[in-house]
């Protein structure tokens, strides 16, 4: 076992978040199939698209510190997932769809904001000055999509509870 | 393939939850005792006690609902604990630990963060008014837990960075 450099532990964060992305990407189309609502399935679509935007930029900074964009399996990414994906294929009604949708879709989300916070501040402190911007506008994307799927989850948790309250 | 109702999707996601919390109490002592600074160390060993306070709490939150207590391996916390062990098994230096242990803390933070903002509003829209209220109480805890991480990776990180410039 051999010391790491702070340097190094920077990489392999961004190796993770790169498979999160990348993960991410091929599974948001999924998701937008199974929503019932449209402004949900509006919503996921604009972020497949920011997704999409956000695996561009990971490259950038691979590039900026000399290396090829690599992947690095996020277990955590994987599990939230899957764990959607089989739950989805037990609920037939469109309205809990939409609910476990944006259940997964906010741990998504926490997860990518608690690991851009991460990147920006240590690409900060090891002088990557424009990777830590490019972090924080990726995280910015993050924040705000979070935030509208609170919005939306008022609403349609609402109408969940109305069509299922056979306790 | 049956249809699920909320409440089924309501008890499985506090199942979720009650897993994610009683790996975190296996877990949190190994960071403890991997962490080098003692701020760090002092704010992880609080957690911990946390921690347990939020398994009792669900615990009366299964009660309440007429259920037992059962754990539904949660894939996510699983991945982020696995990858905070194996990454610190190949760091030497403690200030390179702290770095990782609190990327890894925050990552946790987060997961739970999303998951009690979930089981705050399904209770409430399933008229679990008390479950809610416990809930919101375990979210306060955990969103405080993630500031004092950022107040603590502010210092901790310039002397990760210090220590570590040799790129």
């Amino acid at each position: 076992m051999s010391a790491r450099t702070f340097q190094e532990l920077l990489i392999d964060e961004l190796k993770d978040v790169y498979d999160a992305e990348r993960r991410l990407v091929r599974s948001l189309p999924k998701l937008v199939k199974a929503a019932h609502d449209p402004a949900l399935r509006s919503a996921l679509e604009n972020h497949l698209t920011e997704t999409e935007g956000h695996v561009d930029r990971l490259e950038r900074c691979f590039e900026q510190l000399g290396e090829n964009p690599a992947r690095k399996t996020c277990k955590a990414m994987e599990g939230i997932l899957e764990e959607c994906d089989s739950m989805l294929k037990e609920a037939d009604d469109g309205r809990l769809r939409d609910a476990l949708i944006i259940a997964a879709a906010q741990k998504v989300e926490h997860y990518e904001i608690a690991t851009y916070g991460t990147l920006r501040d240590w690409s900060r402190q090891l002088g990557h000055s424009d990777i830590a911007s490019t972090c924080q506008t990726t995280l910015d994307e993050e924040e705000r999509a979070d935030k509208l799927l609170t919005v939306l989850s008022a609403e349609l948790n609402t109408q969940a509870a109305r069509t299922h309250t056979e306790m």
